[in-house]
């Protein structure tokens, strides 16, 4: 028999796993400092759920892994976690709004395997239910700048509103019917090269002309206060002002030269209706894929509950690309344990034991030989995790009350008493 | 369109997530104590790996959800944490030993619904592969004390060991392929009318004779030294005589009174080997459901592997059974939010944002109002979602450089300057 993993699946060995966790701490640390609550719904969610209009359309839908249960019931893996949100406050209709809430958890897409694209991965969600104001869309973009800030990591986020986007076809007099195709071609921009996408947009029935001024739109120059002014004299559509006026209500609240307007941003999918934003690294080495993204999107969850007004926005974090961009910037430091201190038995296997036990009373984490080995294989296995610590206990050290501490990096010994050994490793 | 869950999935609102979230918490700093380190394993695994001999046998296997990826791969949901580490070792062989990882997450089982039991729902587990020493047995028990104490649940830990049950079906001559069957039986003694158990054992060959001989012995009475003694009196077989030799070793390792030798403690699962153990909450009004679990399984891993020898043994923590026993003992704190202090604004919007955001920076979960509200729905607000603090910001308080802060417990108010108000919040 074949031992293989599913494809398209990984492990994360405790190595690689040890920096997620931690940057998930970071990442529940922020949302709780913004106030968001944890919610946790299912990974299975039926198929009626994940399919319905207004929510992950036709792009997505077609990747879900289907499956049934023993009643025969449709279900699906769910794609995102902002599906399972909607459905959550379409069946909680007397939660207090703002409904303000975090969830990490695994998604799944059965979608063709490309490098560092997986079929299951995790998706780091902040979202606020309940608020039209843009002061909610100006805490999701505060809190993403706050957290790469508290990693390390120097990033920019991109800005734009689907709004500005309609209001310049609308301008453009692109066919309204096309312009959801316009977006998703619009949104290869940074992936492919300009001709192709003329091509792609010409083949959407656009002429040329249109591309012209749609492409010279895109590539505007000058600061976002420079930009906006710009489009108020390109754009003649009220949808269009209304956009505008969003995002520089943003700009008045997050006062940070990071924050760019990209008049191209549009991401693909199809629930957005006003701000949409990416986050990036600033680091020019590293591929410029997105750590962050998100936006506003009125109508989802309304349209589950049936033509209620349901206005939300939320931001999504990418914990493998957010990895990728920390080990790029040399900024990752890999651990192999958790393991602060390997206790060595040399025939005091008791005494061992009884200092291991001592250690974790006092919050230090602490091994101790369970394998029976001599001294040297025992330090061979610390090394190769590279345990901090090692503490060796026999009858010389029993006898004077002490324990002989090895710093591992340095390589320099010390006989301590159980109190000062705590203290040192404590420090 | 009906709104509804998959069936046998639940929700997890704030007010129970973030409960959740703190006992996770406190599982993993004991797992890191003790040494564990982190692991992630997909939960889409290929079939062939979950129905692999020496696995979770076929009581398991049926209830898998099964499902294929678009390359018609076949694929189910695991139903456990263990058997895709056994996949994982198996696919490192050069891997250090001991191998001490913990994972917490998910499993799925397409099973009936009762009361209480999920299809999705979250496995705690803690392994140590590598190592034939009862001090790793006796590792996963004192891990099982102090994380129950740390969260100031009573509870004890009854333990077998299963060549101890096959020594003494051995000697009351029970045939070796009945063996298994009659283990599945007496793992229902504790949920089944003693007669229900006579009858399936009669049902399964065994003379009235044997039956009455078993469970004679298994409603011995004394403590754990006599037990053992008594069981040496009885038990003819080798085998039999090593798993006392082996429980014998766990008692010297752990000295506590809360770990009772239970000759009839069976666990239904096929791959245990060794040890097997389960904890149970002391409080008598709960029922008695067991919040943790585990046992050594030595031929799984190498089975997986081709003959391979790789003794293994872990424990699983109930995260769900954890908090029914928490709410039943009443020793359960409800938070329905992780705010600390809400924020509002009396015609004083970019400073209630400014103070919300220092709040933020000095680590004070804080929320300020983006909906535009009066005082008091802001009021309402706070109070539905027992935030312990509210901050008014208004004209009389900027002239004065002061924050009015309200304790919504006690109902006081006190006018504090922004650095007071900090420390306070800080308490």
């Amino acid at each position: 028999m074949k031992i293989e993993r599913a494809k398209g699946t990984k492990d994360v060995p405790p190595q690689e796993e040890i920096v997620k966790q931690e940057i998930l701490d970071s990442l529940k640390t922020v949302f709780k400092l913004y106030g968001f609550s944890p919610l946790e719904t299912p990974i299975l969610e039926r198929i009626e759920t994940l399919t319905a209009k207004y929510t992950g359309g036709s792009e997505i839908t077609k990747e879900i892994f289907k499956l049934s249960d023993q009643g025969g019931r449709n279900l699906g893996l769910r794609y995102d976690l902002t599906v399972p949100l909607a459905r959550f406050v379409a069946m909680n209709p007397t939660i207090k709004l703002p409904f303000k809430r975090y969830q990490i958890g695994l998604a799944f897409r059965d979608g063709p395997i490309k490098l560092g694209r997986y079929r299951e991965f995790w998706q780091c969600d902040v979202d606020i239910v309940g608020s039209k104001s843009m002061l909610a869309d100006s805490e999701c973009v505060k809190l993403t700048f706050e957290f790469f800030k508290s990693i390390g990591l120097k990033t920019f986020i991109e800005i734009n509103n689907r709004k500005i986007l309609d209001g310049i076809m609308e301008s453009l007099e692109i066919p309204e019917k096309e312009r959801n195709n316009v977006i998703i071609v619009i949104d290869k921009l940074k992936k492919v090269p300009l001709e192709d996408v003329k091509k792609e947009l010409k083949q959407k029935g656009l002429y040329d002309k249109q591309i012209k001024q749609l492409l010279d739109i895109f590539g505007m120059e000058g600061n976002n206060a420079e930009k906006i002014s710009n489009l108020r004299k390109i754009i003649k559509s009220d949808k269009g002002y209304d956009g505008l006026d969003e995002l520089e209500q943003i700009f008045k609240y997050v006062k940070n030269k990071d924050l760019i307007f990209k008049i191209s941003l549009a991401r693909g999918l199809d629930y957005y209706t006003g701000t949409v934003f990416e986050a990036f690294t600033q680091d020019e080495s590293v591929m410029r894929s997105s750590l962050a993204g998100g936006g506003r999107y009125d109508n989802m969850i309304g349209g589950l509950i049936g033509n209620a007004d349901m206005p939300a926005v939320g931001i999504a974090f990418g914990v493998d690309t957010i990895i990728d961009a920390l080990k790029a910037s040399n900024k990752l430091k890999a651990k192999k344990t958790v393991t602060k201190v390997f206790v060595i038995p040399i025939k005091a296997e008791k005494e061992s034991i009884k200092l291991a036990d001592n250690l974790r009373k006092q919050g230090i984490n602490a091994e101790v030989d369970i394998m029976g080995r001599g001294i040297s294989k025992n330090l061979d296995y610390a090394n190769s995790l590279d345990i901090p610590f090692v503490v060796f206990i026999g009858k010389k050290e029993l006898k004077a009350k002490k324990f002989k501490l090895r710093d591992m990096i340095s390589g320099k010994e010390s006989l301590l008493s159980e109190s000062s050994l705590i203290k040192r490793l404590k420090e």
